[in-house]
């Protein structure tokens, strides 16, 4: 663990809370215009439409995009389901930040500022740079670089958006540390040699949901970021 | 002018001095192994063969490579020049960590926090991620995003460069400022569209060596970053 140089990090569910984020976003730009829905229910249809969206990049069925636009065509795809299909173009646009606008949850502001003393700090998420920037400004996130998918090309779980971030570095994957708070996302980091730290986030599709330990091996579990800090002596 | 959203700035000799800062380095890391050199005409020679070096990847007769491997290269190319044949493998790479420790111009780190409160601010530098990492890291630049070169794969003043990240921060070029202490810089971008700033930077090469004016119409030529964001209403 002593030759850990930086921290790479998922966002989504991992430092931020999407679903209640979106709800609230979505509720404050349709809300005035007359939409009354089931916020948090449009959130998770929303988020529902992610993983078949990558798919189509990670197969090469289309080429690769940015997470803005992808999250995009996934709203096309539920505006019918919601009765949202004459909702006009500025509007859907701003409904698309609704993405930038997300909280992190409450304890990681602060682990951030001390993991940053000992550690090089980077998302490793999927979200792109111009998302991942404006959550840093939104939550005061000082990352070192913005690494990722859009500097990969290509989306996790894909063994080159580990490769890339911690190349992007200087540093060998064994140098370099995922965390999240999904299993599949660090055991594909493991996969290509990165250390990995699994944070519980339990609450992110609602109270109690999240994966609480982790499926699979890693270096490192801990059930918050304060005691992530706290492991990784900062 | 009120439409621009983000500077992108130039960075060695722009930002950061990097011919004292190179020449201390080398001092501090050759001297002690007996070697005396004039530093400053090491420092000079080690960067004189950076356009050649940056043309050989802008020609696409070598294949992207990140600074710092192309600043291993300048090196290999001036060691004979300057006696230093016999240092070992280990010292070559540290000395070319040289890059990574260069200080800001004075007034540099306050002008940026000043200007950071209205602009999404990245470099926008030939310099690699990890490069711009460090050199953010000791003068406590807070960057949102790395941009340049290494996003773009290619080098300035290739257009695609300054287009890159204007579009990593999902802005129009117009929406974009290029600040750079050199004309050819600020005109590659301004041909692509992008707005331009000029800050006099007039000790580059030693005192009274660099541009005071630019060269080509800019929107913007202050004599300092302090000048810049009070020109800038930060």
């Amino acid at each position: 663990m002593k030759e850990v140089k930086a921290l790479i990090y998922d966002v989504f569910g991992t430092m931020v809370d999407w679903r209640t984020g979106v709800a609230r976003e979505s509720k404050s730009i349709l809300g005035p215009l007359g939409y009354s829905l089931d916020w948090i229910a449009f959130a998770d249809a929303w988020r529902g439409e992610y993983q078949p969206a990558m798919e189509e990049v990670r197969s090469g069925r289309i080429p690769f995009s940015k997470l803005d636009f992808i999250h995009r065509v996934m709203l096309e795809r539920i505006r019918p389901r919601f009765g949202l299909e004459k909702v006009e173009e500025p509007v859907l646009q701003e409904l698309n930040l609704a993405w930038h606008r997300l909280d992190a949850w409450p304890d990681v502001p602060y682990a951030q500022m001390r993991l940053r003393k000992r550690f090089m700090l980077a998302p490793c998420s999927n979200g792109n740079i111009a998302l991942m920037a404006d959550l840093a400004r939104r939550n005061d996130f000082r990352w070192d670089a913005i690494l990722g998918a859009e500097i990969a090309r290509d989306y996790k779980p894909k063994p080159i958006v580990y490769l890339a971030a911690a190349e992007a570095f200087n540093l060998k994957p064994e140098q370099t540390m995922m965390v999240a708070a999904h299993s599949n996302d660090l055991q594909a980091a493991r996969a290509v040699g990165l250390k990995t730290a699994f944070v519980a986030q339990p609450n992110e599709f609602g109270l109690n949901t999240g994966e609480t330990k982790p499926n699979g091996e890693v270096d490192l579990a801990v059930p918050s970021f304060t005691a992530l800090a706290e492991a990784l002596g900062c």
